[in-house]
């Protein structure tokens, strides 16, 4: 269950499962040095995993895994404390994992974890293999609900369709393409480079890739080009957190990409995580990341240093854009 | 008139006049070294202009100056030539310089040089020096209505306003917003980052900064997000070539911005040449650059070897997203 891209062979994207536990070390993949190098970093503890969390070692499905996971290692590291103190010590692990990143839900997950903690000290069960027993039945609802995503996209899409990306949907994308293969269906895809980071360039392209599609980068400057010019059949993004109203957030960009989409009549697909807990998108608290990350390439300067820069991570894209979701129900 | 830089002093931006002749060399300024340097290319004939041209070590109005200050060097180097094959040097040069890129214009221009040379002949005129004083009023004309249009661009600013620009307008916008300090309006920018040449990253802010204004980087995705949040009040853009019927062509990015414009009511204005000789946005040849352009970053590789890119350097903007048209006539 924890490594399972290595049970499924090569039809799944490392993306799509890019963090697992292996003798009580949280292994997780190196999304920042794709493709140059394929690399895991090895997490033992909750400070560990805040830090790649926040570096964005990992990012999106990833750091869901790396949560979850992050709570298994706790349990572990301290399973001879009292019950109390164990609880105690997951309310914590919980609340460090909360503040790592402003944008996500983690709280959502989190607070599920302290919740069957609470529950096992009260039911007087011992506490570390009824919360680890939790969370690994959690993750295989998510891996299954997921893997059953990847075939309703590959539903979505018809042969010859050319469809544009943005940043990165951990592996499902690229898993639709090898079941669109298999059904005889010939499709293509744009990969936005999603600047800064540069998602679409370094992953996307790469993941699409190595599932043998065809995939053509383009920068994010021509996105309204190639839809003027009738070159892309439908857009496909994720979503890091929806809303209860379908308002969701995205990376930066998202935002354009839906706008024009409505514009050149292209239709306009989300993957989303449904969830109740917000209910519109202004709810959303938007991260604005350290402007360093957009004023250098790598570690070179691009910009004169006198120069500011804005640079929020996310962008929240109204219901109204969206032609039709396809959801998952991580929390459920 | 060839040097005006040192003529205006401060005020004028490196970019509004970044090649002048000295001693019978061109100095042009290299565009892709800034902000780390600022340095002059030397260029002595028509083949070393060919070059910078296509390298895109000088571009957009920059373009112009080389085009025709070359034919002043070819005039030079050819002078010991007899009239008829004076005259016929005048024309390869034209054919060499309209072949560098395909989207801009240039025979428009090399057309009207050619055209006094073969006067020059016909009148029994000297042709070096007809043809030169022509070059030089010409210059001396373009660079008058660049001035004025520099203060249209000051008017159309109020104070309080946030313009966002995209790429880079040859110092116009800069020394526009120099022209509003000195009216005591406050007017803050947004520069695009305009992938993958970084235009707006390098030039706009360089010089927007050199010009006292205050500047904001964003990567070309958070446009539609400064938009949403309302924090753009104008848009200000260039043209690389204008048509009869007010569509334009300028850098990869424009049209997505003028969609976003239109979608979030925001005032779309462009600095455009009018010009006849095209009649719609769709008789315009868009240039495909080399994809190696997207693919790396500096020298290094951004994405897996087998990935592809699509790299157009121009989009053509329909005339119906553009509020209002700040023209200038470059040819007449």
């Amino acid at each position: 269950m924890n490594n399972p891209s290595q049970e499924q062979g090569s039809k799944e994207s490392p993306l799509f499962w890019p963090a697992y536990l292996k003798d009580n070390v949280l292994w997780v993949l190196d999304e920042t040095l794709i493709p140059a190098q394929i690399k895991y970093i090895q997490v033992r503890n909750a400070k560990e995993a805040v830090n790649v969390i926040r570096q964005m070692k990992t990012r999106a499905f990833g750091q869901f895994l790396v949560v979850l996971n992050t709570f298994l290692l706790e349990l572990h590291n301290n399973k001879k404390l009292s019950p109390a103190l164990l609880v105690k010590k997951i309310a914590q692990t919980a609340e460090a994992l909360n503040n790592s990143r402003p944008t996500f839900p983690f709280s959502e997950v989190t607070a599920v974890v302290v919740q069957w903690a609470k529950a096992a000290l009260q039911q007087k069960q011992e506490i570390v293999p009824f919360v680890s027993r939790n969370i690994l039945g959690y993750l295989n609802g998510i891996r299954f609900r997921r893997l059953e995503r990847v075939r309703n996209i590959a539903a979505l899409l018809e042969n010859g369709d050319s469809v544009l990306t943005h940043c990165n949907v951990s592996g499902e994308l690229a898993m639709a393409a090898v079941l669109c293969r298999e059904q005889n269906k010939k499709v293509h895809f744009f990969a936005t480079e999603t600047r800064p980071y540069l998602q679409g360039a370094k992953l996307t392209t790469w993941e699409l890739k190595n599932a043998g599609s065809e995939v053509t980068l383009i920068a994010d400057n021509a996105v309204g080009h190639v839809m003027a010019d009738g070159l892309v059949d439908k857009v496909i993004v994720g979503s890091d957190r929806s809303c209860a109203n379908g308002d969701f957030a995205n990376k930066i960009g998202t935002y354009q990409i839906a706008v024009l989409a409505k514009e050149f009549k292209v239709p306009f697909y989300v993957l989303t995580q449904p969830s109740n807990k917000v209910k519109r998108g202004e709810d959303i608290p938007i991260e604005i990341r350290d402007e360093k990350e957009l004023l250098t390439f790598g570690k070179r300067k691009i910009v004169q240093d006198a120069v500011r820069g804005f640079y929020p991570g996310f962008d929240v894209v109204p219901n109204k854009f969206v032609t039709k979701s396809v959801p998952i129900n991580v929390a459920g």
